[in-house]
């Protein structure tokens, strides 16, 4: 079950102005579940977006960075869950455009203003058809208090709905930002990849936004590991309408740092939901790493302890066993690592130092930690004043069950 | 359990002349096991040693590296399973030296003359005592023919005990070669360690030996993973005792390669029982990258799926579950990848070319292959001429409970 997480209120997410969101059952690869979603945008809306760096990235990813760097205007996206469209070649790219045809027809703007999405199986043809046949529900139902269907419309092997949504004011006006997600491993058996959508309708420049989505990329999704595998497929979207009748922010604008914080607010708390909702979790684990010389060699300790499946398994047998993690630390790839001079910390509790355990530490206040449900690990390395967070789950009983029994 | 793997018969493992081991049931951390052994080697041996990189690594090893750098003839290895005596600090370094010294006195050499080894409990104090008070013991039943209960004295979470021999002739003189080895994971919960001992009678130089070890490791225990994780204990010794009346052996003789060889075979073998061994593995998989443009890049991507748990828990489940496969070669970090020209095979079946599934690829072959205990799995590169071979093992609901369970 989610560690600590259920999924919103239909009413706590809030409509984004000129953001409408529709979705269908088009039984893409099973019936009875909203598996195709559409989001529309008013006219002049600013988009950016981040994608998987995975070499084998699928065939919508790669359209969609085709149509993002035509700067047509984009208006629409189109997801669909089933089949993910990766390792799929040229005839992949083929019925991804078509599905931007088919959909750009209907709404009367260019195939190029459309951005697709897939989640599901690799490896095999996208049902185009299907998606396709699915099209006219979907905008039929288009509405802008439609973001739970969203979020739901979105999901895979993910346990709840992930959304959230935020409210601020600038030049007095009240600026909205929702967003969702999906993904409960960084990727699935076949049903790969994580998806946000981040959208608000405050006015912001291209330019910003992409300095923004950078930002707030790099400390939220790109931040979150629950088993190491990168998909072919993971996507972020930040759309912003222009309809809130605030003054245009730029990079140089007072409201500037207000509006980037909120969004990167948003996407940490929809990156931790895909965490907290980790395939098999039972705990979520805060990793902070300080005092590294750079946020490069910080990164590399967090990712290790991150990784290791012997610290996840010991997190879910709620086991302080810290070998493994002082272990983690000393194979993490730091050459010239003093390891006299590092500090473990398990929740506020100093556990070693000076190359072994700490002196005041005892075993029953590292067991009394491991018993919660949210859990922080905290490495000070003391060569310098860099530092990184990020955030992972255990590793279950039933991550192997999840992952194991997936297809058959 | 091992997979097509078990205990060698003590008939099978050849005594190597100059060559004595004896063992005690010391209590280091449990009763009623063997838990200390001693080798003694004939004067003027020849011995290498590789170890662990882990930063964090274990006092014995740092005593090891120093022992063998002063180069005064090592004659006598200490071994003790129950605790590693990793994260002990200064304290940890004067226990092993402890230990060195107290078996120095009893064999009449010098304490520098003493390689030590400890394998188990991390962060906790080694028990020296109990070490020492075992030593008598062990050096009462010192022979020749010990190679299998010294196997089984060095076991920690092992189910089965590891070794193996061969015979060459060389000069018309009979060379023997014997090797045991100890780990079920690259790291165990606390039990940690790969350990190798491997001795040969052969006359060889220092320095043909140490070019010999590297050549060995390299494509031994360099190429096995079970969970990816690094130990801090982890040792491999190569003996040579110079009694098998060869003519001393440099990297210009004539023999140099067929001895080099002949120790690279058992160290893989050595190595490969440790993944056999590997803890829960129901699967052996050997994973081969080809066409690689140098050795790095192949290791990359072969590492890649061999530390995937998406691609392991497929494997225990006998699914060929492919598109795991090719999304940890796009994730495996080589920038300028062109995936239309990689070609994935099982076995013997092109599965996956050209970005996508191979067309004449059925999934019932994909299925009879994952039925196997040992299974190939073949990336072809297609972008210059090297190749790394490497050896794995599938992830299961018992790695999870071993590592779980493993201190409650």
């Amino acid at each position: 079950m989610p560690v600590q997480l259920s999924a919103p209120k239909a009413e706590s997410l809030l409509p984004v102005k000129g953001v409408q969101l529709g979705y269908a059952e088009a039984h893409v690869r099973k019936p009875n579940r909203k598996d195709v979603l559409v989001i529309t945008l008013a006219k002049d809306s600013a988009v950016a977006g981040v994608f998987t760096q995975n070499r084998f990235c699928a065939a919508p990813v790669t359209v969609c960075k085709s149509h993002l760097s035509q700067a047509h205007g984009i208006r629409a996206l189109l997801v669909n869950t089933g089949c993910a469209n990766a390792g799929t070649g040229e005839d992949g790219l083929l019925r991804a455009q078509q599905s931007c045809e088919a959909l750009s027809q209907q709404l009367n703007i260019q195939a190029n203003q459309v951005l697709p999405f897939s989640t599901g199986v690799i490896l095999e043809p996208l049902p185009v058809d299907k998606v396709i046949e699915g099209l006219p529900k979907a905008i039929e139902n288009l509405q802008e208090d439609n973001w739970l269907n969203a979020a739901e419309a979105i999901m895979t092997t993910d346990i709840v709905a992930k959304g959230t949504s935020r409210q601020l004011q600038l030049d007095g006006k009240t600026v909205t930002i929702t967003g969702i997600s999906k993904g409960s491993g960084m990727i699935h058996p076949n049903m790969a990849t994580m998806l946000g959508y981040i959208a608000t309708d405050a006015a912001v420049s291209q330019s910003a936004l992409e300095n923004i989505i950078q930002y707030a990329v790099n400390r939220s999704f790109n931040c979150i590991t629950v088993d190491g595998d990168t998909s072919t497929n993971d996507s972020l979207i930040l759309m912003a309408t222009h309809l809130a009748e605030n003054a245009m922010i730029t990079e140089q604008s007072p409201h500037f740092i207000a509006l980037r914080d909120a969004l990167t607010d948003v996407a940490i708390e929809l990156a931790q939901a895909i965490v907290r909702d980790g395939e098999g979790a039972t705990k979520f684990m805060t990793v902070k790493v300080e005092g590294g010389k750079d946020e490069a060699e910080c990164r590399k300790v967090a990712y290790a302890i991150a990784h290791s499946p012997l610290i996840k398994t010991a997190f879910f047998a709620s086991d302080p066993n810290l070998g493994r993690i002082l272990a983690a630390i000393g194979y993490a790839g730091i050459d010239d690592l003093d390891v006299n001079n590092i500090e473990l910390y398990l929740g506020d509790v100093l556990v070693a130092e000076k190359g072994g355990r700490a002196a005041s530490y005892l075993e029953e206040q590292g067991a009394a930690i491991m018993k919660a449900s949210d859990i922080l690990v905290r490495v000070v390395l003391n060569r310098g004043n860099a530092d990184v967070t990020i955030w992972t789950c255990d590793f279950s009983y039933d991550y192997v069950k999840i992952n194991a029994d997936y297809r058959s």
